[in-house]
């Protein structure tokens, strides 16, 4: 960021700047003095959402009724189809829309185990995100699996070496984020998919804090497999369904657990024994979330709008910009920075570290900006590349600085 | 039915003695004229649904952002018991919304299995629903258990000397559906699952098309498990979330597959290996649809305001009321009855079976009527208790009849 200053003037010069900037007003701003740095839990409300959703509702639904299932059948397909093109570098016909991560992470981690028979050693690290962890705990108790679990750097992200190490000639998958989740450390996709895939393993990859922050290059990584949500940087709402991936040539190899009635050919000849699809849409399960699914495409289009490529840029500015007036006004208060300095290794949000965070994240949001404690002693602040401007983050961090200085977070009682 | 009449008179009494008429107004009716008899697949839109949905994505996402969560993470539960308390004859806290049918089918399903090691014996019937008997196969073959199928009689239901000759003492576990989606057959829950009970294995019950339309009295039938769809006489839109059930004493003993963080003990600490929560809610997985639940909410709070005890006595005269001109107009024509002709054992849907029903949908479809064409040879026809009018049912006939004595739907192309 050449020519730094912690002025407001280079803020609204980065604004005025901005070729996104224009954006913006395509999502709803209830109160435009919130300050909100936590897309990266719940994206914010696109204007055509609140359009559409209502359309699909008393026109689809209420009007159409069992007819629209026509319009609505091939959903799941389509709007991952335009996830694949715009925002995770997968040719069509590769990502589908359903169920929620935790689900299709289950349904990909079994199939991948099923085809690495002999093998028998799952890989993650320990600062993956919980349901992760979780899920992957679960298939290896069930199956007579070791989860060899990483150490990763709480601040930094996972260590290739400590990767390289834990690799063998057991080990059948390997499951990781992308973007941490606390730290939002990035790891570079295509050298840890090569690195799995030297050991003879399958690769994971979960991109809930990648998918719309960072360029996503699934098809060029070489990737597996592939899980996300669509309620954080794509914006489609509470408990939006989720994505998954799965690279075209191991389609018709892999076999998820879960048989259901939208992975079966001939769907409503009802036939008596399953016979999966061929393609993505074996990956499906039941019934798709209608409304569900179309917010996702309504947050995809926007994205797509942007151009992940801008969308990438202004993210690295943003965060570089709140770590740079970081640096010059709460390092000397003791807070300290626990996510990647360099832009390039981290996604679109930034943790700062200091005993008080608790304390700070609710002054913080009592003072109207809105950011995320957690565990144990860190401030999660994402900048949305598509909604918050620089202005935003020079506020917010302009706050938190007069919260520490005068003390006013002592108010609140002390602890999480 | 007393005094049976096919003159339309007798709907046009019978609707205006209906304790339920009134409800009717509180739902869309884009097109007065459609005539929709296929609420069965998927239900009516609730007025109070458009606003609810409205106001959950406006006010609760769009302006109360990460906040709302505070609102939101219960629903699944609070749903749930709302579901249990008016609909499903369970009392709180055994009851989840959460996840599609096939996912619940594929989680309680598992769990069953795990809870009764040394038996490898599932048992379903070859006219369950596809879905059903796909989960089943799967798991069967993942375990390397045998998917004992039961021969059901297709017009009239499960024989109960068949389910009982199939039982032994290998049987880990029976799922049934509690009324037939295609023939409507409605199997009495208390005994069936006393029969499977004395085998010493559990009983999963789909409620899809059960819930809303009948009794259901999980409780004091002692089930173990079950599973249902809130899209069909729930009325809570395409792809709604479904629900499961949970005996309260077997929930901290069994153990579902899919290990997400919406099933951890204390959530947020995000702690290092998975521990379920006591409960109910170990049966859930990733982030709940909340946009989704809120509409089984609405849906479920309409039926509760009609009293399944209501619904269920219209449906029964709705369905007793076409059979009764059926009969009269269509059994000349060679129409036969596909359904159980006794009402208490017959859901509130009903199927024709003519080898014209193909092209007899069809035209009807194109005669303003709505019905729903089911292999290989059936009209199913599924006045929904808080929507349909009896005078619905006396048009819908009339207009089949002119369709079959004019033969109509030769103007349609044969076959399905």
């Amino acid at each position: 960021m050449t020519g730094f200053s912690t002025d407001r003037a280079m803020a609204l010069r980065l604004d005025s700047n901005d070729p996104l900037a224009a954006l913006r007003d395509r999502f709803i701003f209830d109160d435009p003095s919130l300050i909100y740095l936590d897309g990266n839990s719940l994206g914010r409300l696109p204007r055509a959402t609140v359009e559409r959703v209502e359309r699909v509702v008393r026109n689809e639904w209420g009007a159409g009724l069992i007819g629209s299932w026509d319009e609505w059948l091939d959903l799941p397909i389509r709007v991952g189809d335009l996830l694949g093109a715009h925002l995770l570098g997968a040719a069509p016909g590769q990502v589908a829309v359903c169920d929620n991560t935790t689900v299709n992470l289950y349904k990909l981690a079994s199939a991948a185990l099923d085809a690495r028979p002999g093998r028998s050693v799952i890989i993650t690290d320990d600062d993956n995100f919980p349901t992760d962890r979780y899920v992957l705990e679960g298939i290896a108790k069930q199956r007579g699996c070791e989860l060899r679990m990483i150490n990763s750097d709480i601040d930094d992200g996972l260590p290739l070496a400590a990767l390289r190490a834990a690799l063998d000639e057991q080990t059948a998958l390997v499951s990781l984020s992308h973007v941490a989740y606390r730290s939002g450390a990035l790891i570079d996709m295509a050298s840890v998919t090569r690195l799995v895939h030297d050991s003879g393993a399958m690769m994971l990859w979960d991109l809930c804090h990648a998918a719309g922050a960072v360029r996503v290059n699934l098809d060029r990584s070489n990737a597996d497999l592939a899980v996300g949500c669509t309620y954080k940087y794509l914006n489609a709402g509470p408990g939006s369904p989720a994505f998954l991936y799965v690279r075209r040539d191991l389609q018709d190899h892999l076999r998820q657990p879960v048989w259901g009635w939208f992975g079966q050919r001939d769907q409503f000849a009802m036939g008596p024994g399953y016979d999966p699809v061929p393609g993505i849409a074996r990956f499906l399960t039941g019934t798709p979330p209608v409304t569900g699914i179309v917010a996702v495409d309504e947050g995809a289009r926007l994205l797509a709008e942007a151009g992940i490529g801008r969308l990438r840029a202004k993210g690295m500015q943003l965060t570089d910009y709140l770590i740079g007036l970081a640096d010059t006004w709460l390092a000397p208060l003791g807070w300290v920075l626990a996510s990647p300095r360099d832009a390039a290794r981290r996604g679109s949000h930034v943790c700062l570290r200091h005993s008080e965070a608790p304390r700070a994240c609710r002054a913080l949001a009592a003072a109207g900006v809105i950011g995320d404690y957690r565990a144990p002693d860190r401030l999660r602040l994402g900048p949305t590349p598509i909604t918050t401007r620089f202005a935003d983050v020079w506020e917010a961090m302009d706050r938190l600085r007069q919260i520490l200085v005068h003390k006013t977070y002592t108010e609140f009682p002390p602890g999480p």
